[in-house]
């Protein structure tokens, strides 16, 4: 995909499969020990008898865990394997590299210790059970790659029963970045992003979190698509999430399919593996923002994007404004960390988005609505608000 | 303890609160990213879009994992926290430090990785599905610190069903090392390990193990005392773990207490935390082998222990032969691994043991019946003797 209108596509050379796999041979993280263990001494210090009384100390005050263990900057990144990347239920030990390679960003961009942690279990009861067990191993879980709709049962259970933060990247993590872009596009062009007129395509784990996120953020106006069409409250068969949602979004009582959502919308957002016609596109408001996501073909051609949209963005390192959670989730998770926080609130996922937004107005322009997800200074202003968020609540 | 009647004794100097604590500060691992990650290029392979095709592979052929993920060399160190150190059961939480302390172990001495899992669970069924469940996101499982007699059905059971190796090194690591002190004594005193009789007070994890791994070692009379006394077929209320003993050992139909079982015995291994008199010593025959391993305080008054033994090991690291399961897990796990082993048989324990007292072997006398813990030789020389075992077994 290289012969686009717009001039200042970036271009990547296409990966190999030799130099990917040799990028994984061995796995991707190291586990070692943070302090050298050289004499008998190192050892009785570390190990037996030393440790006995971090271990009595802790026993009778277990809010010293998190000082000395490891927990205080551990996190836990934990899949069932049921909706990994574009590839669906591919079981836990073929999920193990998105979690190792999630592990290795934790590390790389807000220096936490990540655990790849891929379950051999998929019913949702035992699937909490499995993670309320395990949770004290850790100080925060990154729920990654469940498939809809048990996701929101399993993310919402965890988040009740344990009191340490609990977030579902896929869903959060998303919603938090494309808030940002929405953001600056709307500073971009002028606009309220209250005024918006807004269609999500795919109501899954992202499409969920971001319709509900956009609504915090005081959007009015959000028309869901699945793949029977749009969600209203009077459609058959809504799941729980979707009847919810049915309620939540869709004022105008719009139904019919993309064409009739579309028609007169200021912003499409594609986070499904739908196909959106030139036609659809024509029935939208004048200078639309198109945010079509899907990977690795987006949901609007690239060529009718560029043509049609006033401001673009997609979910490839290749093209300008890349929507990529690696924005968002080292920073929230160091953030909450940080800051002692026992759950993920909407005012920390917001502050989440208005910090990335802020990073990436300093050289704000059609091609840079979001920072590059190589820019250090989006995770420790992330990790501020996030924490600074919470303060503010406990405060 | 310092003054003590055996001129040889080493001293360490006592470790203070705050240098135990400061050690502690902030858990004793990291987890960092095995390659840097410094481009664009670089989160495409590890990361999204490049990381699919890995998953891709592994689903395919789910053999590919051990090459492409980190489980190749990744242990888990999982606990309940129910029988931790001498502290008995703590918690998860309080049990941390020692999980940490031992992972740090794993990468000093066989450059694994190791994660530390403390389980918020203690009922045996939903242990070993909790532990069933995550089992796919390592190679290979040490179980620590679980209580007695749950932690043989459990280790049992998760043996039986899952294809990795998977050990209780409270009762196996300190097994085998026992055995190769053991063997160390004999070959200096000049006797034949199975002309001994040999006394284990103690019927807890370790002492279950260390006398079902004498019997493999070809000892033919092992008595074993519990805190009701010697374990003999005709005592009630034994439970299943104990009632399989009774059968298996104490060839004589020994019963009693402490004094009863040491008359004419040529070995005490104190895996207990109870006490042996001296007149219980005295009963012994001639040049007896101890073995007082309760920490801190020995079950044989060290002062008497070098009195009357011909040859003494505590697992005191402030004493000479220090018996230290570090000799034995590490390499252990390594060669298991490294073989591509699906169980740790009894072959596998015994070759470990005899790797340890050959590496004593090249200096043994009276204070050096087992390698230092220090010792960089000892792991990878257990570790080629188990892979050895395990690949003669696959032959």
């Amino acid at each position: 995909m290289t012969d686009l209108r717009n001039p200042h596509v970036h271009h990547i050379t296409e990966l190999s499969d030799d130099e990917i796999f040799a990028a994984h041979e061995g796995g991707k993280l190291t586990i070692r020990t943070a302090r050298p263990l050289k004499t008998q001494r190192d050892l009785s210090i570390s190990y037996t008898p030393g440790v006995a009384r971090v271990c009595t100390a802790i026993a009778e005050d277990p809010s010293l865990a998190h000082r000395f263990t490891g927990t205080g900057h551990t996190v836990a990144i934990i899949s069932d394997g049921t909706a990994v990347l574009g590839l669906g239920d591919i079981g836990p030990r073929a999920a193990l590299p998105v979690m190792e390679g999630k592990a290795q960003l934790f590390d790389r961009f807000a220096g936490l210790n990540a655990v790849p942690i891929v379950l051999d279990e998929t019913d949702t009861d035992r699937l909490v059970d499995v993670i309320t067990a395990l949770a004290p191993s850790f100080g925060a879980i990154n729920l990654e790659d469940i498939s809809a709709p048990r996701c929101f049962e399993v993310e919402r259970r965890l988040a009740d029963a344990l009191d340490m933060p609990v977030m579902h990247d896929d869903q959060h993590g998303t919603a938090v970045v494309i808030t940002a872009a929405l953001r600056n596009a709307c500073r971009l062009l002028g606009r309220e992003i209250t005024d918006l007129r807004v269609v999500i395509s795919g109501a899954g784990a992202a499409g969920v979190a971001c319709a509900r996120m956009l609504l915090d953020a005081a959007v009015t106006d959000v028309v869901l698509l699945d793949s029977r069409g749009v969600i209203h409250a009077g459609r058959d068969h809504l799941n729980e999430e979707k009847a919810a949602l049915a309620e939540m979004t869709n004022p105008r009582g719009v139904s019919g399919g993309v064409d009739e959502a579309l028609a007169g919308a200021d912003v499409f957002i594609g986070l499904s593996r739908g196909h959106v016609p030139e036609e659809a596109l024509r029935g939208m408001a004048a200078a639309p923002i198109l945010f079509s996501l899907a990977n690795p073909d987006p949901e609007i051609d690239p060529e009718l994007a560029y043509r049609y949209g006033a401001v673009v963005a997609t979910g490839r390192s290749d093209l300008p404004n890349q929507i990529n959670n690696v924005l968002a989730f080292p920073g929230i998770f160091h953030g909450a960390l940080a800051a002692g926080a026992t759950r993920i609130t909407p005012e920390m996922k917001l502050a989440a988005s208005r910090a990335i937004a802020q990073v990436a107005e300093e050289q704000l322009d059609v091609e840079h609505i979001v920072p590059s997800p190589l820019d250090a200074r989006v995770a420790p202003a992330v990790s501020k608000a996030v924490a600074a968020a919470w303060m503010e609540r406990e405060g």
